[in-house]
């Protein structure tokens, strides 16, 4: 299946037999004072190099966040939507919990953005998918409902499908829903990331829909996150994961998605893989 | 399922519940003029180092191949067996086309080793099977047959089975058998190793047995080969490969193996991961 997002100018397609969509996830106030301050001070002018740096890493999506505490983060977006959108071609992944944040982001959005996200609550569907289906955008669904979180891969799948019928009621094909398969910290429990495989799997299987998650969770608070992360995402992808949020900074973890699509038959000839290859040692930073 | 190898004092389980077993494949004179030339002359001095450096990297079996042109590798892997067995207690893994060779090999190891390999013909298993049985050893299959080294994981999985019937007739119990689900290079043709990874689950999936495979073959030809190793075996991890022949010598693939191993589940309270983090604080070696 793909699912096809836009800028103005630009078309990307998501889907397994396509390059992994790396969408960045640095811009995003968390875990950062200082963007954190300026962004409640209205001043966005750091984004200017989180475009650059993700771009030069291989992003293909930049999500955007504002979510500063005490900040308006609903003019924020907007104002970061124009701005993001005059420096880069990439396609954005409007990335909020606040429903009149997505709606700002969305109007002022040019192109078909994803939004980030909806969950497997029939309060959240009832108020998101409206909008997503308005703009013609994607969306990403977490399943998760008013319940839980659940662990099993089942129950996972099993409220990926709500989200993507309850999306196909609002006029939203499948090819427009991402599932999140609910990427957990390994440090937490070790098991935690054999349900997020066996939930990829299940959800390719059953549904056939792209997928995303948030790939710097599983290695939360352990040592060495991007030699874990460049393990994690070539095994989610060879189960089926076809996109991520991720680091779009970290040679590491980037190295080792580009090394997954050309063992996935996904980088025709190599052709991409020898490129960068070269591109690295022309800037001689690759070891 | 559970493979034990032994040396004279020490055990080792293979399994899909134990950390990735790592078999050293540097003992070999393959590509390696030098090491080649000491061969032919006598000269075994050039393994002490082969040993040290493979015991540091992480390996928890030795490969043994002595295939130097011209030389007498019975006598060669009588020798070899011995030393090693002196220098390290981790089993081995006897590596040979040649009867004679794996005889000689057998007959001057202590404990139970792994004999690398025997392949679907007819002939080779009559021949290698009972040597193989008469020792209590295990031993490596490699899914080809007189006709062909089949693309079809179907028909790789189907001739595995044969290897696991045949062994189990000669007294060999699946559990003494490994399958290689024969790991191509993806500079020949990108789709190759997607049949690996299928070949694999199949082989996981219906007849549960352990699997190794030559994880160095995959990057052949390709730059950065050690940033392909580091993203292939966590997907065949993923999939249920148990073991490699590789090279432990390479700490970005061995730590590539061993986050896999804490992904899933396989490294308790990532105890493993954090201490190898703190060792390599101190040596200074880990970026």
């Amino acid at each position: 299946m793909h699912t096809t997002l836009a800028s103005a100018s630009r078309e990307l397609v998501i889907g397994p037999d396509q390059p992994f969509c790396i969408i960045g996830e640095r811009i995003n106030p968390t875990g950062r004072k200082a963007f954190s301050e300026q962004l409640r001070g209205g001043d966005l002018s750091r984004i200017e190099t989180d475009v650059a740096q993700q771009v030069a890493g291989g992003a293909r999506v930049l999500d955007v966040n504002m979510g500063a505490p005490l900040a308006d983060e609903a003019e924020l977006m907007t104002r970061a939507v124009g701005l993001i959108q005059r420096l880069t071609d990439l396609p954005l992944c409007l990335d909020s919990s606040i429903i009149e944040v997505l709606e700002a982001g969305l109007a002022a959005y040019q192109g078909k953005a994803l939004v980030n996200s909806v969950t497997a609550e029939d309060e959240r569907l009832a108020a998101i998918l409206p909008l997503v289906a308005r703009h013609g955008a994607a969306v990403i669904g977490l399943p998760n409902d008013e319940e839980e979180i659940p662990e099993e891969p089942r129950r996972r799948a099993e409220l990926a499908r709500k989200i993507v019928e309850v999306a196909d009621s609002h006029g939203i094909p499948a090819q427009d829903v991402l599932i999140d398969p609910l990427a957990m910290p390994v440090g937490a429990d070790t098991s935690l990331v054999v349900r997020t495989l066996e939930t990829i799997a299940l959800v390719r299987e059953e549904l056939g829909v792209n997928m995303t998650l948030g790939a710097s969770n599983v290695s939360f608070g352990m040592p060495q996150r991007h030699a874990i992360g460049a393990a994690f995402l070539p095994m989610a992808m060879a189960q089926g994961l076809t996109s991520a949020i991720m680091d779009a900074r970290a040679p590491q973890v980037v190295r080792s998605v580009q090394a997954a699509d050309l063992l996935l038959g996904n980088d025709p000839w190599g052709a991409g893989w020898i490129a960068a290859h070269r591109a690295g040692q022309a800037a001689q930073v690759v070891p």
